[in-house]
């Protein structure tokens, strides 16, 4: 009998917890959705900063504005974390040719993020069109050396979430051009990793390999990768010619910062959930989806905590974290120092693919029983808000230093609907016009509900 | 033993089937993202045709362009069925001022769908807020008679889904007017119903009573909505006055169609899945996500079956419904006709709530053992596509004739992310450009694999 009482009491407290936890969930939803900040935080860093490279003046701008406005709300820290990073610079807009005999049509490129520039004058050369790195082995240097290489690889529309897409059809950006340098190549076009045809180059980094020739390489857009493959279908080399200049410098590393906001635990203070997106951008936009949204739903985490009246038992910090796009330096310095200082991170969840309707999030490296408990405790919960596909997957590439450093940190990767996210990404199109209050306050909302989840109840 | 043995082989034909069931959608899904066509159909649609009010030229346009275009995909059936349909004209461009003493201030505003005109010199009151229609009845004749009542209820920002926030405020649009003239009203002026602050006055339909006097009645934009009413607290009656002119007027019914294309069922030809969504539009823009994508979906679903060999056993229809928008007659016209032609329906889904990244569908009044059920077998055969969210719900003003006349066809609502569609529902932003090809094409992918589901397995 007693064991029976034990049983459904047990229950009751069950019970008890999840009915409170259903109410705070609610509380968290509609302060965000009625009261919420961060989209008009985010029309103030897109449209009075704009774009925010490492290493640039607009990037020093919005640290110092990104803590102000932390200040202003009141939290219990709020401080900045030194960190050196890479300082790139794109220079005057490139200029891009097909050339066909004596006809050149000008096609829109954008330097790849850390390229080294052409010649001066600009380069020209015979142009090679291949749609994999693997392609570049069978060619060989007997017919890749002295030339350009256009990869062109497809995205592959298969893959109903478009990170997948990324991911594949990525790999002939960050890879490639130092692939071809390999085989003697003298420049790389890349076709622009997105789904959508249009006439936008989507820039982004570029990685070099040590010992191999650095050479320049531009993304071109997708309507223009078509035209130029149709064009070298038809006619043979070598009469079609590519031309193309670029501007870029690589300047020493510069002094930036992350820029981060603490709610410190009342119960177990040197405790964390880190919570966190990155400042810097590219610079070609506004970097609105990326990923301003980021940054400006983790502070409203913190935000809609204090509005609601919600004191963590655990420390919870909202991070702007600085140099994601090319070079991970700011994540790089916050694990470091999470380690220097002895803290203990029980969890981290990163907001880097945009601002648009959250689905769920996704948890890196977690054993099954564990997604499982998560599962079966939480799912309920997030299920009215339609924020409850919880599984597994990455987090993100500033949290991931912590993985190494706190070995039960559990990492978490904010999950919004993927389908917009790459028809923008990395071009002039990344503006806050393109972002909807509702979508971004509803991932806000998740996020500070996940947030108080593992505050409440870890995951044991 | 063979009890047993029974039993395993069941197993075996059930894992079989949904094995089969499995490979079938995915095929489906890759047919309509790599070769899907329905994007470049409303393109067409949106943009060679757009508006396409019940009765307009355009509609008609609409119709033998739409039955043209299924004629050239050579499904078993093509056909047009005629119905009588409302013939609303906007006429010019409507004004509208708040008077402020001498000031004249010029806000957006839209006359609402049936509504009459005003005087031909317009209309000039005094003007008075109500949150509700509630209000009018404490308010009574006595305040009401003479003025022009502004309907200022707010939209609901805590429901999740938007179109509980359409539904909640929605009210004050189509019942706001004729109750108001209850009261002695001259005329309405309705906040438009949408979660966005802008410029933009949503029209959409408004419902006169029989007996009550017709008065002119418009919708206003958000933000000129905020200014009326901050204007109206700060400063006292009868100090405010309100003028509009607007220039519609009411037609004779017109002859128009629905359009319907099918693939004969190869087992039972005379039960009938219908999908559909409404080919016409209201007038100030192109009607595309309303509902341009769901027309397009419906064909699409016809289309990749013929494309992936898929024959479907029971017959399956694309419906393009005339006359949603202010009559709903092409969807009357089409269950009237289908008793009196014997059909026997097994289900309808409609696509009507844009062409958003879809999320999964909503069954109409089904027990909630059978919905257990759809979720058992289907769910999971639809989670890898991120549409197997399968909950009760509504389905689509089209299809619910059938309801009243096959008690046992099952409606179904296609549920698509909700939180754009409000944004530019019934506005000039409602164009081509704000459909993302892969939501659109996701959605119709989902539709098919819905219809493959029900056509093998029923809901037994």
């Amino acid at each position: 009998m007693k064991k029976i009482l034990l049983a459904s009491s047990l229950v009751l407290s069950t019970l008890g917890l999840q009915a409170q936890d259903s109410v705070m969930i609610r509380k968290i939803f509609d302060e965000a959705l009625v009261n919420g900040q961060c989209y008009e935080n985010l029309r103030y860093l897109c449209k009075n900063i704009g774009q925010r490279l490492s290493g640039s003046a607009n990037a020093q701008k919005s640290v110092e504005w990104s803590k102000k406005l932390m200040d202003s709300y009141g939290f219990d820290k709020v401080y900045l974390q030194e960190c050196m990073v890479p300082h790139w610079e794109r220079g005057a807009k490139e200029q891009g040719f097909i050339i066909d005999g004596t006809n050149r049509i000008p096609v829109p490129i954008a330097a790849l993020g850390m390229s080294v520039a052409t010649p001066k004058d600009g380069l020209t050369a015979n142009i090679i069109e291949v749609k994999s790195i693997k392609e570049l082995a069978t060619l060989g240097e007997s017919v890749i050396k002295g030339k350009i290489v256009f990869f062109n690889g497809p995205w592959d529309q298969r893959f109903i979430e478009t990170g997948q897409g990324y991911g594949t059809a990525g790999v002939q950006r960050f890879a490639g051009p130092a692939e071809a340098a390999k085989y003697g190549a003298v420049g790389a076009i890349v076709r622009s990793i997105t789904p959508a045809l249009d006439n936008y180059p989507h820039t982004g980094g570029t990685v070099y390999v040590d010992g191999v020739k650095k050479i320049p390489a531009a993304a071109i857009s997708t309507l223009a990768a078509n035209k130029l493959s149709s064009m070298l279908r038809l006619r043979k080399l070598p009469l079609i010619k590519f031309y193309f200049k670029q501007n870029c410098r690589q300047l020493p590393d510069a002094k930036s910062y992350n820029v981060i906001g603490e709610i410190t635990g009342t119960e177990k203070p040197n405790k964390f959930i880190t919570v966190g997106g990155h400042l810097d951008s590219w610079d070609l936009a506004e970097g609105a989806h990326d990923d301003g949204t980021g940054v400006m739903q983790s502070l409203e985490v913190l935000r809609v905590f204090k509005a609601t009246g919600y004191r963590p038992k655990n420390s919870v910090r909202a991070v702007f974290f600085m140099n994601e796009e090319n070079g991970g330096r700011g994540g790089d310095k916050y694990a470091e120092l999470a380690v220097k200082n002895k803290e203990e991170h029980i969890a981290a969840i990163e907001s880097d693919e945009g601002g648009f309707t959250p689905r769920g999030f996704s948890f890196d490296g977690i054993p099954a029983s564990m997604l499982k408990d998560i599962n079966k405790n939480w799912k309920k919960l997030l299920e009215p808000y339609e924020v409850d596909r919880l599984t597994a997957g990455g987090s993100g590439a500033d949290i991931e230093p912590l993985k190494d450093a706190f070995k039960s940190a559990v990492l978490i990767g904010f999950r919004p609907d993927s389908q917009r996210y790459f028809d923008i990404h990395h071009t002039p199109n990344d503006v806050f016009e393109n972002v909807n209050k509702r979508e971004l306050e509803l991932g806000a909302a998740a996020m500070a509900s996940l947030v108080y989840l593992i505050d409440q109840h870890g995951f044991n």
